[in-house]
């Protein structure tokens, strides 16, 4: 029976050893998991902070002893700090006591995720200045409101995990400010898209400071955070949140001399295979092939995660499994506008390549006649000449965002716009205009590609 | 110059006459309308019944006079009432004053529509038995509740316009009683799913009489309908509305010779060329190319209406334009039931001789601890050892049915569960869970197929 060693019990970690669990082939399992949590849903963090999830143990889709009932010996509590590809083994040091053991494997699984971005600004000690990452970050957070009631904000960084928490912050009642180095907030849109959701933050009452660097904090005698300094002067603040991104956890691989790829994340094949035989990684430390660019992209999201996570799980246990690239979709929302993207921005587009031409329009997600139709952008990026569909983007109101998914398969089955226009989508009038505003996008950014 | 001759000036005649009016050959253009509106929303009538549009007139999406405003000459009050294959004319009959002229074309274009199905019931002709299938229609049905505040209605029916009448009835205040000769409602979808709709019409405070046949109405003295005659007995009713769906208006088409397919609907190409030189056919009255089960299909819908015109506009204009067919995606909704079907049910899928296997899931909308996440129950139907996805059907509640989409596309590009499960979709908490419902779907019917 043969023996595989997950490294971090998180949504790809936790994912492989269930499948390997129930593989075709038996197999010995364990996984160590530095921390307390297993499978905890990072992305509903800033819900925890923003008061709609009110108990941050609900992000926790399956505990350690849930894990441990279905057969699987999740050793919580044990960071492995060491990998010998040679002898083949882990060492592993236990948080409690720091003794250390080494674990023999067959197949290891690299599943160590991704650490949120801490640039070396002064005082970024300060109490305070938070990140958003894990289960007691968001804790912190949520104390730190409670006890200190405070009422200015700053959020550093408007993207993803930016946005999101200024939502929370907002509906928590603080006046938030957003410092962001780039000049347009939302840097995975194009610049056009991503004012759209500046002005939609700025309709919340947030105050946007764009093309503004941090530079560090200001703290009071007490410890505690009182300012950001930034490049246009300082910004009185009372918590800070730093949504500025995170970077994959590849050490332990790097240090035993698996291979990196351009991205920085771990190297893999479409088995999800690093470059050396038997040793896997999945989720947020790995990278994924991009199918648009057809290049290497790193991406940490929790669905990939999951998905690769399964991958490696039937690769360890006797089943082939290929995971086949991802696209770059992604949906998000500040207060009641939506968010969507897949595939290539105008930018990525011209990056990869291609000879890309785009087409916006505005239209409504409902029919015109219908109460509450909310306003929605798309935006659509395809190649001139074939037409070929290489990316879209969507901001609007409510019933926005998941639209992005109809045009993320057709970007899959490298679809034209105008193929698109043509599609048989659902239509009536409490859901959709009798044109669907990504039928409407298609048709006009086919003319335009011709 | 081409002349082009359009009948009926609603979604499929003005799309027409509208891509023609630009077209790349200028042509000169005549539009005959019997009615008096031109383009109007017929979907959108059960929401002005419903009161959530509150003037009919909003459901005009563009009047004869704008039409007109846009070099467009559209001629109201005029029926076609014969058509001359051989002398390339069309007979033309004026509503007010009963005056028939003789118009020629070169390309005529067929765009009459469909009407309601009004069987021969006893006293189908009692006042305060409706249908709706128009303007004055829909404003009869409002005005008969205003003035008579009728406490009791019979929707005849369930399929979309019945449980959309039924939604607009019970937004309306009355206690609403369905009877549908089938066992279960909405026979577009699988009984299984079909089941889930009736719940939700019960839950709603809706009788449901499924396995009855309506044999007449009861009438009072009065001329008004007093009750339903059944094949279970007598439903007392105050105002009846029949939702039996609509058969093509072909009468125009066949006594000129043109030929009807299959469906009993004008048989096109891909062009929506009739069989007849230079005579197209668009919208209700015409048969559209199912891609999934590959035979001529009937599909009367909004936004067929609209690409079919569209194409006939091209190729009547000189521009060579197809019609790429229809996969049968249809969205509605009872209540905060939302209802999505794409592709084939099952039993449609054994009948176009496919060896169909089929899973259902039940999941929900948003991650499992973000707030109001709404059941969703999606069904998959697939071809056994390919995996091909052969059709979808999803019952749920808010932001449930236009998932459809991106199975829309899927289906329509002939992928396999397998392969949609893997799919890059769009995830954030309050939109969808880590696994989309439909991934999930994808996944276990992927397996079930095998």
């Amino acid at each position: 029976m043969s023996k595989v060693v997950v490294v971090g019990g998180d949504a790809a970690g936790m994912s492989a050893a269930a499948v390997a669990n129930r593989g075709a082939q038996p197999v010995e399992l364990v996984v160590f998991e530095r921390g307390e949590y297993t499978s905890f849903a990072a992305c509903g963090l800033p819900y925890f902070v923003g008061g709609q999830v009110p108990d941050a143990a609900r992000l926790v889709a399956r505990s350690p002893e849930k894990h441990r009932a279905n057969g699987i010996d999740v050793r919580t509590g044990h960071e492995v700090v060491g990998i010998d590809t040679a002898a083949r083994t882990v060492r592993v040091r236990s948080t409690a006591d720091r003794r250390e053991f080494t674990e023999p494997f067959d197949h290891l699984v690299i599943a160590t995720g991704a650490s949120p971005i801490r640039p070396p600004f002064a005082n970024i000690d300060a109490k305070g200045v938070h990140v958003i990452h894990t289960i007691p970050n968001a804790v912190a957070i949520d104390a730190a409101i409670r006890s200190r009631q405070p009422r200015r904000a700053v959020v550093v960084g408007a993207g993803y995990i930016g946005i999101e928490v200024v939502e929370a912050l907002v509906s928590r009642g603080l006046e938030v400010t957003v410092v962001e180095k780039l000049d347009v907030p939302m840097a995975t849109l194009d610049p056009d898209m991503g004012e759209r959701v500046g002005a939609a933050m700025r309709a919340m009452g947030v105050e946007l400071k764009l093309g503004v660097g941090v530079e560090g904090f200001e703290m009071g005698a007490d410890g505690w955070v009182r300012a950001v300094a930034t490049s246009s002067g300082a910004v009185a603040a009372d918590l800070v949140v730093l949504g500025l991104g995170v970077r994959p956890n590849v050490v332990l691989a790097k240090d035993a001399g698996i291979a990196l790829g351009p991205t920085g994340a771990i190297a893999t094949d479409a088995r999800m295979a690093t470059q050396v035989e038997g040793i896997w990684a999945a989720g947020d430390c790995a990278e994924s092939f991009h199918r648009v660019s057809e290049r290497p992209a790193w991406i940490a999201l929790g669905t990939h995660a999951n998905k690769q996570g399964r991958v490696v799980g039937s690769n360890v246990s006797g089943t082939h499994a290929r995971f086949p690239g991802v696209i770059g979709t992604a949906v998000t929302r500040v207060g009641s506008t939506e968010i969507g993207l897949t595939g290539l921005n105008e930018r990525a587009a011209r990056a990869a390549g291609f000879d890309a031409v785009a087409q916006s329009i505005e239209g409504e997600t409902r029919a015109h006649y219908y109460p509450d139709a909310a306003k929605i952008a798309v935006k659509l990026v395809v190649e001139r000449g074939s037409g070929r569909l290489l990316g879209a983007q969507i901001v609007g109101g409510p019933e926005s965002a998941k639209r992005i998914d109809a045009l993320a398969v057709a970007v899959w089955n490298e679809m034209t716009a105008d193929e698109f226009s043509q599609l048989d989508l659902g239509y009536a009038p409490p859901l959709s205009p009798v044109w669907d505003p990504t039928l409407i996008a298609a048709r006009l950014t086919a003319e335009r590609a011709r």
